[in-house]
């Protein structure tokens, strides 16, 4: 038997150094083979996005059977989402950069799920009217990544709750609390919202069957730490006759003090992650006081080379600001060399954070014009029925 | 320390001869003293509803301090709720004839909750659409008891659910799923819907308050075995900055086949009770089946007198068919006496529920026309805002 592990990965909690392949041994799920990104490649005319080309996504459940439905003429939706408790940072996109680039490239329907409610039960001293704001202000970040407008769809549970209750009730009976117990490791002083809550999370993966009355399939880019939800979705979703919903999983990123402590919002988090609504004086503090995989001193840099594996801000480029195969090789290489330091590479990416950010809040701004039409309010009067015959 | 008691009474499940005196005491609830129903009575010019007047409601919580709120001024609302699964009979109309009443004499609101996702969630062989149908035909029955259309508004869980959600998550986040298990006793295999679903019907109580701003007292009638989960609502009530509701409790009345047989939809009830869609045949059939406290012989009841307590045909005049006090007065003095027979009293009682049924329909159709209109879709806009200040 093997040891265990020494790290926890669960919605609700991510802790130590996350052996990835050991995690998705542990998970059971698929690994995101070469063999299906070519699938996919093909179908993005040869370029893949680089969350995927560089391995940031590495792991799957049912992906081939979604591409197979999806070459049949079954185009799969989108869906993945966001527990709102304060302001997002570079890495919280990581999904939605992922999802806007499928969107794009598979021309199909994107659902993102708000889930006010659960940050509400989850943090003690948060407040039902600040998860509700912090989840207006997320959800105008997350649409200027680049969705459709026409496309994309916004379940915001306390707003969306008549939309999504039915099938959330669907889903509550065929759980038990043992189920909920062992999947997230609930304590008994957990609140029965909490508890309740994973039912929820299932609702939008069987919403458009539901809505249409045949079987959509369903792809959910995530952390690899949301995997537990959707497990516990796919048990139930043959037994309630939709399909199992197929998901991407991500790794962790990296935040600026250091590979071993994930960017999250839960902790010491200020100097750990670039938040998209830091002012530019801030960003470029937390990068120049960054953890980096360069050498102790200039000589024995230029001489030895840095290390990028371990390296913070080159998390960054390959994550999000170096986009170009290309560039991306390049900064990879000098550091390597020796060519590129520390402060220089810093520099250059402090500059790119800036243009970033200046441009993202420009799409923000157009977002969240449209950001209110795209928020269901209740499902359609046909949801539920048996659909017609086909014609 | 005293033996514990050979009955159990929980929202989910009533077994065994129930000591009412007893049940009181554990569950910590007030004697609905004379002293009290003279209050009552002075308010309604003399006249007590039966069900007081008859000690069938005969515990309370904090009746005297709505009492006390409504002569200063701040009048109370009602509440009570249905869990829809079937035809209604004539002991679940308990609660319902005994607000109409109140409703006229104190000129209040009611709220009534029908839970048809509790129902979902308890029973294993139900589905939604079935628990709906149910609800809306249970609804027509209550409202048909008198209530008036202008005070009355209704809750529809699955329904009304973007009204009930915001109060639901509050109430949420304060109960622990130790306390639901130590409260209703659930086993590890009872689902997340009905863990969480004691958060539902806590939200009617604190809704007025919510919706104006203010603290408006609530005023629960209901079968004693309901009490727990308002009990649970009292406890987290003053945390969320609204007034603990009050509550009436009756005692649950025996069924047809005997008073150790409640009148319940669960289990063998065909014959148990009288449903408020049975053809007249079948009210007639099961009255003279029905159990009854008389002798086994003619001569020997004329000699010496029936038995009205363990009586299921004298518990139905006192509860229901026999409004008046002197009648009831004359059918108990004539039942103990011997002058009365069974299968007379069994002829006089057909008559009764014959019109009474037909007179429901009546009132049931009537209901009908106004039930959509009364069903609370969303929240007002102003709901959980700042009051403004007295003017």
């Amino acid at each position: 038997m093997p040891d265990p592990p020494d790290f926890v990965v669960t919605p609700y909690e991510v802790k130590g150094r996350i052996d990835y392949a050991r995690l998705r041994e542990l998970f059971g799920t698929q690994e995101l083979t070469p063999e299906l990104l070519d699938r996919v490649r093909a179908k993005a005319e040869g370029a893949l996005h680089p969350l995927l080309e560089r391995g940031i996504y590495y792991s799957h459940r049912d992906l081939g059977g979604i591409l197979d439905q999806y070459a049949q003429g079954n185009p799969f939706f989108l869906y993945s989402g966001r527990g709102p408790s304060g302001p997002l940072h570079t890495s919280h996109l990581v999904p939605f950069d992922l999802c806007a680039w499928l969107q794009r490239v598979f021309d199909v329907p994107m659902y993102i799920q708000i889930t006010d409610d659960e940050k509400f039960w989850f943090r003690p001293n948060l407040t039902r009217a600040e998860t509700r704001r912090w989840g207006m202000e997320n959800l105008y970040d997350l649409l200027a990544v680049g969705f459709d407008p026409n496309k994309t769809h916004v379940f915001f549970d306390t707003r969306s709750i008549a939309a999504l209750y039915p099938l959330a009730a669907d889903a509550a009976k065929k759980i038990t609390y043992s189920t909920a117990k062992a999947v997230f490791g609930f304590p008994p002083s957990t609140n029965i919202g909490l508890i309740f809550y994973t039912a929820l999370q299932t609702a939008p993966s069987f919403y458009p069957s539901w809505v249409t009355g045949r079987p959509v399939p369903c792809l959910i880019p995530c952390g690899i730490d949301q995997d537990p939800h959707f497990r516990v979705t796919r048990d139930i979703a043959e037994g309630l006759g939709y399909p199992k919903p197929g998901l991407l999983h991500s790794q962790m990123l990296p935040g600026l003090l250091g590979v071993d402590r994930v960017m999250s919002t839960t902790g010491d988090v200020a100097d750990n992650a670039l938040f998209l609504n830091d002012p530019p004086k801030e960003v470029e503090r937390k990068i120049r006081k960054a953890f980096t995989g360069g050498r102790a001193t200039v000589e024995e840099q230029r001489r030895l080379g840095a290390t990028p594996e371990i390296c913070s801000i080159w998390a960054a480029w390959r994550s999000k600001f170096a986009p170009d195969a290309k560039e991306f090789g390049q900064i990879t290489d000098d550091c390597r060399s020796g060519a590129l330091l520390c402060g220089d590479c810093k520099e250059n990416l402090i500059g790119r954070v800036h243009t970033f950010l200046g441009e993202h809040q420009e799409r923000r701004e157009k977002a969240k014009e449209w950001a209110e039409s795209v928020i269901i309010d209740r499902p359609p009067a046909t949801a539920g029925a048996t659909p017609a015959p086909p014609s």
